[in-house]
């Protein structure tokens, strides 16, 4: 009863590929903020109010939402918080909903367990916190995908080629020439459609971009690793761009964390502006928008 | 200060791999109780209480101790309700530390994230709730569960076989005869050590343990899938029991929900004995005991 009237209130509407390009175009940009909200990052002056890391979310979000199209909170930032975490990750998705409902908020949860298991998380995720979408890890294949894909209107990010060094210890397994995230690419293709599936492939390797749109033509890709983790924007627009956009470049802690003063907000929304800017630059080259 | 505080109530010792040995030799079992405990199965009238799912595990956990050597919850189960749900866990979690505290508590949570993600996912589970083990994905590699393994005294225990069908899917992924799970077991050896990695490998491919124990001879492996996912005890045991007995096998549905009447805890401690009983068979037979 609570979750139904939660919903009509906040979920007013799920997007599908057109609505997430609509809103690209629009908005001149195709930048995903993340909300990895460390706590012992947060300004000073908020660690007195009675939810600091929702507090800190709240300035970000007022000050970068002209600029982004999307918002990724990073689960375990405020699962580390125990029960008051949980508390500020669903006030910080409804507060999006609420303000900005045309954003698309993803849980960076990176969950994936056996069908009944992954159906209580595509519920705690994208039912009961009206997350648009949530990261899943495809090591356990279709069946622990499938449940988060079964949620009408909701999108699944799974992992395909990730920004981080221990990509390197399995995503390249090879088998007769086709390495693993190249796998899972083309197999879980046929999991779902362009309209509720999409993939993580890191900026650090922008350059495998070119062969994974080979792949994966039409999908959105989610894209960490810009800025603090080394990727270049300029480079994955041009590999990963395609004639829908079909990119959500993230960046988080070159956002949320440039400043840690009492402007923090304000710096935030410059960078995102920054990124926004040099987006739309790549967009227009390309006669995206 | 509050977690120190509770470290020293709570959280007495850790285990290392002779002490679970040692557990294992005392109770003559290698049983894992699942707690996977889905509020809609759960007897009517406990739903009056505060704290339903608690207050059942409460019941299954005073009804099971004698048999099992370890709990295992399955944390989706408490994620879906949100803040509460956490709350239960938490409740769970520290029940057993104090009354049971040589058992062992797995936070079923198939994490694994990059490295400042995983550092908060092992500060949630291993060091504010106090489990001794969180199971881990692998597909992001080493800087992904290296975070897990750094807390002192605390466990990983890393997917390599799944007991579900998706499990083809990538994890047979074969370069020059070594498949993707062999590929996991034999790389990520070299992150931990039998003190603090072991492997979830699924009972429903209950031969496959010969070639893992290969590989593997010396680790722990947790193996889920007897009874309501159709493995046999008899075969894991056959394939996977080492002179320190090295097996910790799961079973929770077949437990917890055995009953679903006012009887549901006795029942449940009837299943278990039943489970411990033929595993002290196993056990004598092989002089592990």
């Amino acid at each position: 009863m609570l979750r139904d009237l939660r919903k009509a209130i906040y979920n007013i509407s799920t997007m599908d590929h057109s609505q997430l390009f609509a809103s690209r175009a629009r908005k001149r940009s195709f930048l995903c903020v993340g909300l990895d909200s460390e706590l012992d990052k947060i300004p000073n002056y908020l660690h007195d109010t009675a939810d600091p890391i929702f507090e800190f979310n709240k300035r970000i979000i007022d000050a970068t939402n002209k600029y982004a199209v999307a918002y990724k909170p990073n689960v375990a930032f405020y699962e580390c918080y125990g029960a008051k975490g949980w508390i500020s990750l669903d006030a910080t998705v409804r507060y999006i909903k609420k303000n900005y409902p045309d954003i698309f908020v993803i849980a960076d949860a990176k969950r994936g367990d056996i069908g009944n298991t992954s159906k209580m998380y595509a519920k705690a995720f994208l039912e009961n916190m009206t997350f648009d979408a949530i990261t899943v890890a495809p090591y356990m294949g279709e069946d622990s995908v499938s449940p988060f894909l079964y949620v009408d209107g909701k999108w699944v990010v799974l992992l395909a080629l990730t920004s981080n060094k221990g990509a390197d210890n399995f995503q390249y397994h090879n088998e007769d020439g086709i390495k693993l995230f190249e796998r899972v690419l083309t197999i879980s293709q046929k999991w779902g459609s362009i309209n509720n599936l999409m993939y993580v492939v890191g900026a650090t390797r922008a350059e495998m971009l070119k062969d994974i749109r080979r792949i994966v033509p039409d999908h959105f890709l989610l894209v960490p690793g810009v800025g603090a983790q080394g990727g270049s924007l300029e480079e994955v627009a041009k590999y990963g761009l395609n004639s829908k956009c079909g990119l959500l470049v993230n960046s988080s802690r070159g956002i949320i964390f440039a400043d840690s003063s009492e402007k923090f907000a304000e710096v935030a929304g410059e960078r995102a502006a920054e990124l926004q800017n040099e987006m739309e630059k790549y967009l227009s080259e390309r006669k995206i928008i």
